[in-house]
Formats: structure tokens, sequence, C-alpha cells
């Protein structure tokens, strides 16, 4: 008797179920007319003002037996899915989005174009010369790599930190990678810096320390040159996307994200690179996505094994911090590779990189 | 004219809200009937193959503008407040919390009582000898402390590692305790040990590694003694709790949680002290509350400060830990107290300890 | 006759200690004035080639029974206690301790000094309205409060959140303290702003996102106002201090430290209070700590014990969001007190601001 | 002048190093005799009380420039290089280092041996029936997958969450396993289980929430039964390791390492994969090394992307969930693959398991 009880009891559930998907489709309808008017009236789509007196409405009405902060619960999620509706029909948002444009983006960065088949973005940590940048940049590009890294402007931690050589390692810098028809990217720190480092670099970085000032994000955007987006050391993935909106709502849309490990509890690492991170942009977003494995793991011996798992992964590209004599660097010593090292990290992850120099 | 439009659609929308809260609350009393039915024909409350029968029909009747995954999403909102519901109704849970007893636990161990005015807990982290434990007993109760801790057996990183003495540490922090009249508190790292500990024992310790060593907190849900309960250091508060549940749900009401630090990037102090953890948990449970400053500092400089922040933040206790020669300590020689650094601590914290002893 | 020998052979090791102190500071003495010529020489005191070479050459002649690696590890602790030695010598580095600056500072903001009494830091999270804001400092002031905070740019995580009214709410917040004889405290994001926001602000706030923007540190440390300056969501303490040495290397000593809570695991929480943090700031550095009770919680029922345990552990002040009507505020809206909130807030923490209004 | 001058101080330097260099290896003979007769006496290598007498006397002799801190912490590099000596040379510990056994282990469970090439380990989360592990068992088997795993005791956050079907689980789990020649590996959770599980099971699973639970390691290691040794969710690697030699250390030498994911703040994953210590661990001991992607991930559409992740940097094989119908699973539901999904997952990381049956 009693499960005959259930079964109507489940019925009736089931009814109330259709009732109430009627009902919020019908309210769904009437909220996306709303969007409409507010977006012709440029008025706010988010009115938090009327939604703090539906709430005191329906509070007030609950008969229960929910209580009333079950119910502002549930009329705040469906608030939310109204708002949802209503910020994807006006477009106001997720240029990111795989759902805004579904087919991969590629990002050009002077004669090298990402998206396509995986890259290898390679070079010091900070440019300390011309002769030490030149070395690399014709080292590398006898290894195939043709995308040449080096930092001009060094965020450092102490202010008594080597900080970068500046505007003259801009030129050469770029005149290395010219040499030898490689892409030059270089970090820029400053929002007033933008337009000098957009001179000489094919592409602009903007490091981990840099991923939430917005301002810097705004001002990248303005150009019109590609970004490498560094993920910021405790910035989940969602913010690490909204900070490449930043740069894609000012209408650049060349943006390449880099996973470069995050801050955890492990000691035995630099930082911890997060794959999933890397994957999950990769599914969210139409953007290329690459590795800084040698950031996230700050030591020599774990870059061959994450650089091969990235790739398998199935990101975009690697980069790896190689230098011509890396004992002596002014920054980054214990996890740049000098150049046997650079040739048996490509030898270990060759398989991955049908576009590579044959083995020597 | 657009204004009018939009005046009228919020009408629609207020209408439309107004439909949804009696169908949300005629739903409810149905599903509160089904709960009761369930609980007696001994179902479980929650059933996943029903729920998902649900989701995929509404899916598939749902006419838009929402999509799909909006409309499960909602739905699943539904559900869960609907189990919330009947999991209170059939009190399946939350025994520690404030809805399920508003008043304050008391929790009686031997001669001292939790709960009521602010205590301290003090001992050497090992129970190292007789005259050692005897010793520090002796000095904390001539300076008003009542429970007295010390471990016999203790967990640590490296099997190679000193393990505490055991058995006879037992035997010996009981009697150094019942000398004094104070309570004894000690660790108990194995079901099969219980019963042992629980004989010495006034109050029985769970360890920050044995957090969600669920076999264990039945067992020791199992004795009639108190529990202290420490966090774990990866542990949510919604976790802690629920681990505190796994005693309660044995029967045995006599629970302390002690916040003894999570593990975060920082590196200045062993573990991170959450005090925010501490508040909500005396905000959402009716039991006592305390704070371990030694394992959460790891270091004797932040003991007297973090003390003071517990105690002014109205926790019901703090632990430290105090040995007559930290110096030469088996286990934790950087966060002990030495009897004349006890001293000072108690002096700086003095204002919030009402019972202590006077100053000397 | 074991025991007979180890005994000498403990005489002997007495003795190697003795010699190895004695080549350790000669060693010390020799670096020491190397420091004086590096520095008279304008020469890095920093050499990683000598380094590389000298570990080089003990590696090569190491007879054992040490590991060559173990023998690296102890010279580079001898090099680094070297480097610290003349680095502290040629005061290159650590304005901010206490080793360098031994009494406290006091930071002056308009009609008000940071480092005396504990402060209360209060106002909306950004500025919406002239009325907003007006109404907020003459109730904060009519409390006691002599710091108003407001938000005129504001990081916002998604570009398509209010991001602040910009300049018009420099001028409106400004008036408004000016009125009430507050200290008027904004947060500047961008290196080309500095200028503007410091003619309106009494203090210059840099916040958690810019926490390592290195260009904008060094641009308020250009400056003659003060600094506020707030911990890093995933800063180490350390890393911390050294953002505030960029301030002070350029000359500004007028900074004050907020910490605001940390990333963690834990959920129940926006951000996790490490009043730790804030301790180790009071102990190591000469300049004021305060305390953001508002970011570090992310809600409500928490302010008010946090602030308590935050005075009691010693802090500076205390910093809370107060808005005239949260529920319609444009960002913060779950954290934000308002008045009457603030007024049960202030009840709780009196105890601890000697200085506050009397109760109503 | 100065140049000279520079030049000739660091010629002092350089014969300083090789008087301490010599001093340093003739103590460290001296210590090493002193540790062989200290285990000939069965003493405690360790010797606090001896460390701090040392310590007081060399900072009472330090003639300076060295502040006794830095004297203090240089002679404490040298002890703690001269114990490592020490406990080096008597084998005290780290049996699972790859100096203490250069060679790889090969782990024997039932028919299976871990270790060769890279081996799936699959099955349900929690075995539910007999039909469902045995229709698993029968599926999985025709894939190529010889270990199946399947939970009769579940360490649940709530005691109210579904524990498991308990000692009938383990029979019918065995029964499936050897009815396709595959091995059968299940968890244990307390110490007084041990026995009982290891009569059913090839192979005990230590879960993450008992990472840290030395008892129970204790007890695993007393057994024949190879061990599945998961990392704890807040463990580093080094504590990780030493895990696994509680269980070393009672001669069981049958360990394979399991990487699943960590807490850290990132909200889009349950856990966050941390490839770098599976690859740590495998250069660190001679143990295999396996990485359980489900836990990790907590969703599905991760899954084979870190799969192909882990096989590539090298990890000894892959455990991933499988249920018949997820929908309705009893525990993990989100993230375990139903049959057609574990096809398309086994077809995404073929090329990584050359043993794998061939694609249908």
């Amino acid at each position: 008797m009693n499960t005959e009880r259930l079964k109507d009891l489940r019925s009736e559930v089931d009814r109330i179920n259709r009732e109430l998907l009627g009902l919020l489709s019908a309210r769904a309808m009437v909220v996306s007319e709303i969007g409409q008017l507010q977006s012709e009236l440029q008025l706010h789509l988010y009115d938090p003002g009327r939604e703090a007196d539906m709430l005191a409405y329906l509070a007030a009405e609950n008969p229960g037996p929910f209580s009333s902060e079950t119910i502002c619960h549930l009329f705040k999620e469906i608030f939310k899915a109204s708002l949802d509706l209503k910020e994807r029909q006006t477009a106001a948002r997720c240029l990111y989005s795989r759902h805004a444009k579904p087919q991969d983006t590629k990002v050009v960065a002077g004669p090298v174009t990402f998206g396509t088949a995986p890259l290898l973005i390679a070079g010091p940590c900070s440019i300390e010369s011309a002769e030490q940048i030149t070395d690399t940049a014709r080292f590398l590009s006898s290894r195939g790599v043709r995308v040449l890294r080096g930092g001009a402007y060094k965020p450092r931690t102490s202010p008594y930190g080597f900080q970068g050589l500046g505007e003259p390692a801009l030129r050469i810098g770029r005149a290395a990678a010219d040499a030898h028809l490689m892409a030059f990217v270089t970090e820029v720190v400053d929002t007033r810096d933008v337009a000098v480092v957009a001179e000489s670099a094919h592409m602009l970085q903007v490091g981990a320390r840099n991923a939430q000032n917005f301002a810097l994000l705004r001002e990248v955007g303005r150009t019109l040159r590609p970004v490498l987006l560094k993920r910021g050391l405790a910035q989940t993935v969602e913010e690490w996307l909204n900070a490449a909106e930043y740069i894609l709502a000012q209408g650049n849309d060349q943006v390449v994200l880099c996973e470069r490990g995050i801050r955890t509890f492990e000691r035995w690492t630099r930082s911890t690179l997060d794959l999933s991170a890397a994957v999950l942009a990769k599914h969210a977003t139409h953007l290329p996505v690459v590795v800084d494995v040698s950031h996230a793991a700050g030591r020599r011996d774990l870059l061959a094994p994450l650089a091969r798992a990235a790739l398998a992964a199935g990101v975009d590209g690697v980069m790896v911090e190689v230098h011509p004599n890396p004992r002596v660097a002014l920054s980054d010593a214990e996890q740049q590779l000098d150049f046997a090292e650079f040739d048996s990290f490509l030898e270990a992850i060759r398989t991955f990189l049908p576009d590579a120099a044959p083995a020597r």
C-alpha cells in the first residue's frame, strides 16, 4: 500500500515538474525580451535592486515547507540563468569562448603561426648581451626552433635583482630573431612601455605577476601585436580566461594562453604544472595554448618529461629557457638549459614534434 | 514607450515568480511525504536513477529558450533542495549542527569542562620520561593550567623518527595529570589502541593526519571518552565538521574541535593558522572549539600573538606545547616553550584568561 | 672501550669545529673587504660566475667522504652567508627591516597618523555617487572613523564588471573625506594614473592583484604620498616585504602593509585570513600593518571576530567595507556592512579601540 | 689598484676555501667513525643535546664578523650533512631510494606485473553488486585491461554516504577478477581489516585519506601483498616517499606509488593532477608509479588527455574509474566512464599502450 502511495506521489511530482518547466520557459521568454529592451535603453542587464525586491517579496510570501533561504537560493539560480541568457543573447561576453567561435584561432607572430603544428618557444630568461642572444638564436634556429624568447624587462621579487637591460635588449633581441627568420617574443611590464616594446617584438608577453594587471591587459589589447598571456600563480582557469577577455574585448583576438605552473604547498618544484588547466583552456576557448615547462618545474630534470606530457595532452607549443652558459646567467640559473642539454631535451620530445629538424 | 513595455514585462515576471513559488511549495509538500514513506520502507532518500530519468524527460520536453543544460541545472538545484528537506526532516544528519541543537555542548574531560571559560591545554609534544612529564605537570598546574597534553604514540613523517614510548607513556602521563588534578589528553592513532588509550586518557586526541581516518573516528565515537578532533592539513571546514559527525553518529557527543593550521604556499610558518575556520565552526556547531597555536605557527615568536587573537575571536581554549628543555626534545624542538617562555606567554594572554593564576 | 673511543672522537670533532669557526671568520673578514671594494668599483656584489668556478674547483678536489653535492651545498651556504654579510654591510637592501631601522615608522596620511593607536579604515568598495560616499563619510565620521576608503578604479575579474567611475570618483571621494576631516585612501591600478590619483588621495592603495606589478610599485614610490600595500593572493610574506622594498627603495618610506587573506583550498571563505603574516610583518619590519577583514572573509558574519582577533594580535588598524545599501552595491555586495551592521561591528570590537566614539 | 687588491683578496678566499674543504672532509671521517660506534652501541645517530652544546660553545666563541645566528646556521648545515652521511652509511633509511637500489622494482600482483609495460587499472569506484562487478570485469578484460579495481570499504566525507558493501564485496570482486585472469586491487581502511582484505585482494590499496595513517601503513607492510599507495591530498612528494618507507621498512618492497591529484585553489577540477610529482617519484625511487586520472580530474572530459600526458611522461600505469551505468552509481557518479566512453578513452590513449587489445 505504501509503495502504491509512493508511486502516486511520484506521478504528482512528475506533473509538477512539467508545470515548472513550462513556467520557467515562459519566464525565460519574457526575460529575454527585457534584455533586448535594456540593451536598447542602454541599461545594465544586471539590476541587483530589482532582484533584491523580488527576493524579499518571495520570502515574505513563502508558505513553506521550504525555508525562505532555500526559496531565495532557488530563485537566485533562476535569476542567474536568466542573466546568463540575456548576456549570451546580447553577446556581451565570452569572446574567448568556443560557443562564440567554434573554430580554432590561428595567431600569427611575425614569420610564425600558432595553432597549427606544435611550436617550441626557446631562449634565455633575460637578454644579457648581443653575443648571448645572437648565439642562442643561431643555435636554436639550427635546431628548427622558430620562436625566440628573451626578457628585456624582468619582474624580479627583489628591487635589487637584475631588472633587465630594457630598451637596448629589445633591439638586439629583434635583430637576433630577424637574422634567423624567427619570431621574437618578450615581456612588457608597464602600460607606458607597450608602444616601444610593440615596435621590436613580434609578440608581447604578459607575465604571471601581471596576469591580473588589467590596465596592462587592456593596453596590449589595443596594439595589433599578438599576446602571449601567462597564467597567474594563483589564478583559477576562469580568471585566466577572463584576463584573456580583457585583451579580446579591445579588438585584439591574437592571444596565446600559456600555463606556467601554479603555487601550491609542494616544495620540490618551483611551481606545480597544472596540465588540466591547459586542457581545459583548449576545450573552453578557441585560442592556442602553450606550456612553459621551465618556470613550472624550476629544475632541469623535469623539463623533458613535462614537455612530452604537455604535447601528448594536445597543447600548441612548449616554452623552455635556453642559455649559452646557465651557470653565469643573471636570473633563473637553475632552470635554464645549455645547448647540449637542449639537444637532449629535443631528442626526448622529438616524436611529438613532427616539424623539428632531423636528429643529429 | 520602451520603458512602459519594460514595466509590463516586469509585472509579467512577478506574476510568473508567484506561480513558481506556489509550484515549488506544492512540490516540496509532495516530496516531504515521499521522504517519510522512504524512511518507513527503509529506502535510500537519494535515488539517482529516478533523478536521471526526470532530467532526461525534462531535457527532451524543453521548449527553450533556456538550453537543456540550464534546465537540468535548475532542476538539479530543486532536487538538491528537496533532498535537503527530506534529510533534515528525517534527522538523518547534522548532529553537529546548531540547527539540530542550538545550545552549546559542554564537554567534560575528567576534572575539567570545555565550553565554559577558555582553557589552556599544555604539555610536551611527546612524553619522554616520567620525570619530564611530572615536572611539566607540576609546573603547569602551578600556573593554573588544567589540561595536560603529551603524546604516547607519535605519527611521524619518517618511520625512523621517534614514534613515542607507547603504553608506558600512557600510564606515566595519567599519573602526572592525576597528581595535579589535571585532565590528561593524548593521541590515539590505531583503531586497535583505542581501548587501551581510553583507559588512561581523560580525552582522546585524533590528530591532523588521521582527520579523515574514518575507521578511527568511528572507533573513538564508540567509547565514552571525550574526543579532541584536530582539523586535517588540507581539510575544508565542511569536511572537518563531517569528521566530527562520524564521532557523533556513534552516540558520543563529547567532541572538541581543534583548528591547528592548514597547508598553504607560505614558508615562514609551518602551517597557516585559519582563525576564520575556528569562528565558522563556533557558528555552525554547538561544540567547543580550541586552537593549537604551536602546530599552526611552528615557531615560538608567534605563539602569544596568535593565542591572543584566537581568544579574542571567541574560542574555548588554546593548546600550546611546553617542555622542560625543548633543545633536547625528541620531536618538535623548534616550537615548544620552556617554562620561562611559558610564563611570558601566559603573561601576554592573561587578559583573555580570567581564570588563570595571578601573575608572578 | 667503545664509549672511550666515542669520547675521543667527539673531542676531535670539537677541535675541528673550533678550527672551522676560525676559518669561517677569517673568510668573512676577507669577503667583507671584497664587498667594500665591489661597492667602490660599482660591481655587482653577487658574482655567479666566480661562485660556479669555486664550486667546480672544490668538487674536483673533494677527497670525500662527503659527496661533491654535499660539499657544494655546504659551500653554497657559506657563499650565501657571505653575500648576506656584504649586502647588510653595504646597506644595499632591507630598508623595510627592523635591523635597518629598529623604531616603528609613523605613516602620515593627511589628517591621520598610522602607527600610534589602532585605526579603522572604512567605506564602500566602489564610489558609486556623491551621495553614496558623502552619506558614508558623514556616518563613519560620527562613529569616530578617520580613514575613508572608496574605489575609483576597480580591478575586476571580468572586463564587463563595473570598473569604477574613474577620475570623477577621486574628486567626490576627496571632498567627502575633507568635509569630515578624514583621510581619503583609494586604489591606483596604472602607472599613468599615479599622478592624478595622488592629487586627490591622501594615501594610494596598491591592490592585491598588483602586488607584484613592480612598475606600479616603483611609480608610487616616487610620489610623496603614503602607500597602503596589500598582500597578493599568493604572495609569501617574504615577497610582500620585497614589494614594499620596491617602494622604499624610491625614497618613500611611508608604507602601510595590509594583509587581506590568501588563496587556499577552503571554500567557506573568500580568502583565508593569515594573521601570522600580519604578526610576522610587524616583527620583521618597522612599518605599520593593518588587516582588511572584508576581503579576507568575504562574508559579514566573520568580520567582527576577525577584527577582534587582528587587534588582539597587535595590528595597527582594520579595514572594513561599509556601504549605505550593500544590497544594491555594484561590487562586493555580499561582504559590505550597512550602517546598522557597522554599529554592531563597532560595538563588538570597541574594547580594542580606545579612541572610538562612545557607544550609542 | 683596487682591482689588484680585489684579485689578492680572491686568492686569499681560494686558499681559505681549500682549508675549509680539508677540515670538512677530516670532520666527516671522524663523524663517520662515530656513526659506526653509535650503531654498535645501539645509540641514536641523532643527538640533539650534543648538537645544542656544540652550537652554544661556537656562538660563545664566535669572533665575528658573522653573527652568531649565521655561525649556528652554517654549523647546523654541517651537522645535517654529517647526519645524512651517517644515516646513509648505516643504511638506516631510504629503502625507497634509487641510491639504495638503482634498478627498477617489479611489483607482482597476482597474474600481473607492474614496472614493465604500462598497465591500465580500471573498474568501478565501489562494488555495488555481483552483476555490476562481473559485467565490468568481463568488459574490461575484453579490452585488454588486466587490473580490476573496486571498493569494498569506501572512505566517505559524510558518515551517511554509502560506505561500501564490506566483506561480501571482497569475495565477489575477487571472483570477478579470477574469472578473467585479472588482478584485483581494493582499498583497506582499518588496521583490523588488513588480514581479511589480504585474503581476497591481489593488491591492497591505501587511499589518499589514509596516506599518513602510519599504523595502517605499517600493517600493510607486514603482509605479503603488494600495496598501491596513493598520495595524500596535501602530501609533499617527500612525505609520500616517506609513507612508502613505512611499508618498505616492514620488509615489504612491493609498493606501487599512485599520484591522484593534490588540493589547490583551482575549482574547475576536483583536484590538481601533479605530474611533476609522478616524474620525481620515478626519478627518486625504484618503485613503479601510476596516475589515477579519475580522482585527479573529477570530470570525464579530462581523462583521456591526462592519461596521454601521464603515459608520455613515463609512468607505469593509469587508473580510471569505469562503471556499467555511472548515472546510478552510489559514489563518484560524475567521473566514472561507461563502457562506450571507456572505448573512446582507450582509443585516445592507444598509441601509448602497446599491449592493449586491437582497436574495435
